[in-house]
């Protein structure tokens, strides 16, 4: 029987929960409400909340990374998503590596899997959020971890403080 | 040590596979670049292939379903993400069961955990893709499966034939 849901966004999760980095002096703060749009090339879109000071900085600079951290950081991931970046150096509390980025001016985070470096293409007003739909530039991953697909865990989120890695493979029984 | 990789837009997966269905003579396509964009009012943004005969369809009738498949329905998706409904009646080669959407012009899908009703409010082309930012109008969900989180498995896809489910939950040891 279905019926009306609370928190309904949630039915589409779970889903990768990455880091945001922005800005000549870093922040980070914890999304997953980011999609691939376009393979060739790479691009992405990304929801972020007006109210967040990363919304101030990307629209300053048009440009971020996206890390993939991975199930290690959850606590880092948690204060990523639950403190501002305007009243505490997040960087620093979670103790997070970073480097330079190569093309974009703002950093990435060492200890995480993977990086992205984006740049904004287009933005659009969604409610109180912004969508930035994103050309990647550049992405490198851990290869123990990531060869075409996921070979290592990385955390997904599922909503609130639950957070899940993922579990059995399931493959079609049928031909293409 | 990280290197390039192949594939990058897979560093954004597994994430929810959900089936799109959309027009008045139903069809039905497997997606998974799909992401909440905003919680109040819930919105969402899915990006198409403009090559897809769900794209024509949008085009026309601005408004489509998003239904979240369980597991059991793998062979299902498969045909529906690898097959076009140009060439085949999807829905009938899958033996989907369909019922009139409550406040859009199209179907939901009867075997699916959870559907949703949207209707675009705004597209931005994204390279060969369009993304559109929709507003989803009715959501319902099997409440043995979603209660404010996912408590049933859903298909998250990984790449390629690789799909998973999810696994072991992990919280952070902090407070908020």
């Amino acid at each position: 029987m279905k019926g009306d849901v609370e928190d309904a966004y949630r039915l589409l999760h779970p889903r990768p929960v990455v880091l945001i980095c922005a800005g000549e002096k870093p922040n980070v703060m914890a999304c997953s409400w980011i999609t691939p749009v376009c393979d060739e090339p790479f691009m992405l879109a990304v929801a972020i909340w007006k109210e967040n000071y990363t919304y101030d900085i990307i629209e300053k600079t048009n440009e971020f990374t996206v890390n993939v951290p991975p199930p290690e950081l959850v606590n880092s991931v948690w204060i990523a998503g639950t403190k501002s970046g305007r009243e505490l150096d997040k960087i620093s509390v979670c103790k997070l590596k970073v480097s330079r980025a190569k093309k974009v001016k703002t950093y990435v985070l060492d200890d995480c899997l993977a990086n992205m470096e984006c740049i904004v293409e287009k933005k659009v007003e969604a409610g109180d959020h912004v969508v930035y739909i994103s050309k990647v530039l550049e992405s490198y991953a851990d290869s123990t971890a990531f060869s075409k697909v996921w070979k290592k865990d990385i955390l997904l989120h599922l909503g609130g403080r639950d957070f899940v890695v993922f579990g059995k493979k399931i493959q079609p029984t049928i031909e293409k």
